[in-house]
């Protein structure tokens, strides 16, 4: 039997290198993502920066939002895998993204410029919220060049040393094959698929995936 | 492609019997429940009223609430089938029932006492606004007397009125078999079972069943 769950509040902050991770490290290269970054433009595009280039996830803070809102609302305006329609305002998707204790929400930079973010929090509260949850946006210049898988494992490994025991993912858009690949490649599984969940801009109704993987509490 | 999705908002007033609900019917006998009722002590707390008594289910009003909350509070305390703990204050949880438009609420009256409520809703916002999901709850003295089972075919008859596509169920707890039969017997399938996602009581950790079914949309 678990004792009411409480997320640590701990301002976690890494530092390490997408481009030119060191190739001893298990964690896979560059451009084994889940989109595909191997045409001449993808390299070129995940090249920009250069292999020395640095990402740094951090917690993010009221004032980054003025970076992040048109990374966001590029990607709710594509209407692909996020369900707002319309597009809320910058101030109603500021009170979305940017929620208050127990969630906490990461940005990760590229040498300094915001690139992109993720939340996590409790998937539901009480005798649930053992069980986390986690949204990510990459900014769709950067998509493609391993940022989100960065961020995903960031965002496992955080919600480990919080004391999640699992991670769930209430809808992943099926279309969404990039994600649901990188997803699989960090150990979620599909639990299943509620069918025409999704009105896709382009691909008519899609299902929508409910994903998990456990996670090994590394908490005391 | 689907246009924005909006409920119809519509107000639902429905009249029927529950005990002895005609046998031309093709809805199952008033004993055939997600819990039997055919212990004496049960057939005794059904048959209280007599076959002759009638469930109303109507809209719910903020004038309902001091009927409903012993009733949300007694199920909710009981922690099997809510994630709620520790239980929110009555009027936290009348925020949480009583939710404004879209979402409509009902509640079922026993010759005018009311013994159960239930809510339906868009599952989640825009491009997933057509899928419904829909919670309730039976008074405990008034379970295992087919009272749910009128209250989710009243759910699924008005969701599919209003233009929802699809009912989804996030979160229903795989101890909860009587739950679990009565929504298979509507219609309803298990679409996958995140493991030991709810914190029982006394079962500990066990897992959360997603559940669907599509519904036949009836609306213009």
């Amino acid at each position: 039997m678990m004792a009411t769950f409480s997320p640590v509040n701990v301002l976690t902050k890494v530092d390490f290198p997408v481009f030119g991770r060191p190739t001893t490290e298990t964690s896979p290269d560059l451009y084994v993502t889940g989109r595909s970054c191997q045409t001449a433009a993808a390299v070129t595009k995940c090249s920009v920066r250069g292999y020395g280039s640095r990402v740094q996830i951090r917690a993010a803070s009221m004032g980054d939002w003025p970076a992040l809102w048109p990374i966001v609302k590029s990607v709710v305006d594509a209407g692909e895998t996020y369900v707002w329609r319309p597009t809320p305002t910058s101030e109603q998707m500021r009170g979305l993204w940017l929620e208050p204790l127990p969630w906490r929400v990461f940005v990760a930079e590229l040498d300094g410029e915001v690139v992109a973010t993720a939340k996590v929090g409790p998937n539901r509260p009480g005798r649930g919220s053992h069980i986390a949850t986690a949204s990510f946006i990459v900014s769709p210049q950067r998509q493609g060049c391993g940022i989100g898988r960065h961020l995903g494992e960031f965002a496992i490994d955080w919600a480990a040393n919080a004391g999640y025991t699992g991670m769930q993912f209430n809808a992943v858009v099926e279309t969404n094959i990039g994600a649901v690949a990188l997803w699989r490649s960090l150990g979620f599984s599909i639990v299943g698929t509620v069918p025409a969940a999704f009105d896709h801009p382009t691909a008519g109704l899609v299902g929508l995936h409910i994903m998990y993987r456990a996670l090994a509490t590394t908490a005391e």
